[in-house]
């Protein structure tokens, strides 16, 4: 159905590191991928503080024959990295696409938007669900390919009952989870037991307007530009780590509908690059930021 | 010194009308204008609700000999408006340049954009003169010709000494003044007894990062965009009608210092726009909203 | 199917009035206007030169039992603006929807992005039809309840078969039509036979990299901004009168595809902006320049 | 007089690396750095064909006692790089400025806000000169503290004798030259004696608009953006490789006076980054482009 994605990569595998700063990290990393064989395609490094404060990486490599090789370079990455250093890594095949559910409401301008960016093969994931609280996007997803779950939000404070049926569907059948402007909040106890990343679509420039209704907040400042920010979900609302972010002018003459509309297409937009960079790996979280290679 | 500014128009003159809506106004008005030999060169008119809600207008029109003209203008302006309409207007002669004061402290960046605006002609003020409470700039300041003076800010809570001092300098001498980074909070007195509008630059996308240090907030929150917000001056710290804002891009690896130094640059560019827009008498206060034609 | 557009308004006309500047126009088309009852609710206009030059002015006014009062309001603005005055006008009932045909090819974005939009009701229009000379977007059309009908474009430089057929479709159904990256260049003489306004989109910031393969282009000439341009077809290839422009910034790392990507998100939005406007009546073609109200 | 560069780190180099990808260059570059007791704060890397095209590097490594270890460390690299590699290499010291001379005209905005960024501290360059072929900004410039040399362009096509004249004032005395406005289109033979990067900034977004007069052309073709692009000068007219472009909303309304004011501040934005870039050695010249890092 869906396009190959180019940025799914036969044997090509994406090395991320980070952890306390020490001199020879990059040597020592890229020693170890050139005697497996290995050809750097793509290296960004940043030191938060060359001083000695905290070291991320990312680097891409070519290897023919990767999953074969992949065993002993997990082992050597392991005693290597784990031996003098102080640093975290994760390795990851860039040929297997994550799989990526999708939670959505009422509004459908972001779920159609990654639904049709999957099918034309920019997205490297597959998307193996999209859950909603409403029935009133399922036969446009269905038109897609993509298996359609209606779980009612009940109303009330206790959502527990329609997360504990969100939880039965997405365990273990997804690597993450994109929220397309799903409009309800999720426990600290749902986000714990999902175990996966999850990123948020809010329809402001975070931190103006945090909480319910931002259009009509961004009337009444009367403010000269309107935003929408992706960004990791915690049990803090509105509070995680922020992906990606941007603005649109507006003026005085628009409505708060009319902010609404516009501020649509930067909704998109930018859930769209967050969702990518983290289908891509590029995105390292480190405490309430992200290094966004 | 400096260079004639094309924003200075002779025989032009600015009618800035607002209030209730009423069917009529517009051609009441226009008609007035035509009665009096003038020609309609730009012509801009909002209402924020078409059923019955506010009505703002700016009209700047031709006419030879307007100044002659003026008090005949006037009367008539007050008749027609006043009569059957419950409208405020105020009628500019677009040949007579604002007399704009700056208030500036250490840093330099919006100060000197202003005075180099203004050499070029590109804003349509005389600068009577630049108030700072720091002597660094002092030096600069006479170099463009324009008069400069040292208030100091005292320290503690109390800033009613300096206020006066800088009030004597100002009063009747300014049409309006500009906070080119002033960084010091002005008491409701004074604003009160100077009387004309204040208008201040702030150093983030408002209402984000109220109050001091936004761009040390800004590293903390890890945003991705940067901004500024000009904005007139009320007795609430920065709650005061937005004139213009505007952002820029940043990443993880930018120090707040790096983010000050972009940052800079959206600010004198917001600034700017804002004096030049409120020069020409095209900015319309309403409540805590302004209307920018 | 489409939800009812907010930019569709009853009992509201738009009056677009230009030709040679004069004084007392602004004053003589709002008395009509008032003494037909009608209440202005949005006023602009815009002389190129205030000595003597054009005149441009888009005027929407509410007018209870609107349809009723039409026939009147022609006859004195015939009158009015045809007597004195050297002026074209036009008056459309802002309830109407325009009808708007796709003219489409393989790729889908522009395409859907539009029918998204009108499915919203964010375009005041009808979609009749989409014409497509390749057959790969035909269900997801027909799934908008929008007909498609495939016309192929045959090989060599004569078009003339395929246009008649599109013409045959075309004939007095739609007010304009959209070129949603049909790739195909249209004859003179069928933009003649055609006789409603074309728009196209370009994948370019023209008048840079006209003709084929812009984001080739860009890619070789290594440019840091790739852009869009929407513009009215006549029969220069990409010389049109334009109405809208935006740009995005990318990198020497960015390979022509993903220029092409990037660029297919600006596309979109650059071509809905340029439709809305035109749909609203906001855009007023002179010579190869647009007004855009 | 300026004040400290933050951009200028004592004990960093900067090691840029180009040439033919091969395996192994990362691993070999960083354990040469290792080697010699360098801990790397910035690497970037680019491959414009992992299967086998060009490569290019930035490296930024800390080295106590930087200036007593480069002798060892250019030994070094020749001999690591020159041998199985095909590689050019260059290192820099972090701690030494460049000497950045400024060609200028009677526009004073670029000239004005690249003196004002170094006193800032915002340049890591030193301004042994500023040479223009007018009078007028000679006292702003010496206010800066720079020395001020007036050479005026003779008339005609033969500029031989003014070149002849800025040759000898710049020899030996500047590591690259940044034309802000110059105006003047310098020969082949002047950029080949001169033997150093001369970076300009053309008033337009390239290609678009080459040559004279650019914002008449934009206004005639009725464009609804304008940028600045600065690149490189080569002996071909505005076809040296981009660094930097950028540009800003315009409208119908804006007269061609109102876009070059409006591109002043797009100008002096993109030729300040491009300037920054290069003294910070991250502009690599491939062919017609640049990699930027």
């Amino acid at each position: 159905m869906a396009a190959p994605s180019p940025h799914l990569l036969p044997d090509h595998a994406c090395l991320i590191v980070h952890g306390t700063d020490r001199p020879g990290i990059v040597a020592a990393v890229s020693a170890l991928i050139t005697r497996h064989e290995g050809n750097i395609v793509a290296f960004d490094q940043y030191s938060d503080d060359p001083t000695g404060g905290d070291y991320f990486q990312r680097v891409v490599f070519h290897r023919p024959d990767l999953a074969a090789a992949i065993p002993e370079l997990e082992d050597d990455l392991a005693r290597t990295l784990g031996g003098g250093f102080d640093l975290q890594w994760s390795l990851t095949d860039q040929s297997t696409p994550k799989r990526m559910a999708i939670l959505a409401s009422k509004q459908d301008h972001c779920l159609l938007d990654l639904l049709w960016r999957h099918r034309r093969g920019e997205l490297p994931v597959t998307i193996p669900m999209v859950v909603s609280n409403h029935t009133t996007a399922a036969e446009d997803v269905r038109t897609f390919g993509v298996p359609f779950f209606h779980v009612p939000s009940v109303p009330g404070p206790d959502k527990s009952e329609s997360e504990e049926k969100i939880l039965e569907l997405l365990a273990d059948n997804v690597d993450f989870v994109v929220l397309a402007r799903y409009m309800q909040i999720l426990s600290a106890d749902f986000l714990d037991k999902l175990g996966v990343p999850v990123i948020n679509i809010h329809h402001s420039f975070l931190p103006a307007f945090i909480g319910a209704e931002p259009y009509k907040k961004a009337k009444e400042r009367g403010v000269k530009l309107i935003g929408a920010t992706s960004h990791y979900v915690t049990s803090d609302l509105d509070e995680g780590p922020i992906i990606e972010q941007d603005t649109v002018r507006v003026t005085h003459a628009d409505s708060s509908l009319e902010l609404a509309r516009r501020g649509a297409d930067v909704e998109r937009q930018v859930l769209s690059r967050a969702v990518l960079w983290h289908a891509q790996d590029r995105v390292i979280r480190h405490g309430n930021h992200t290094i966004v290679f």
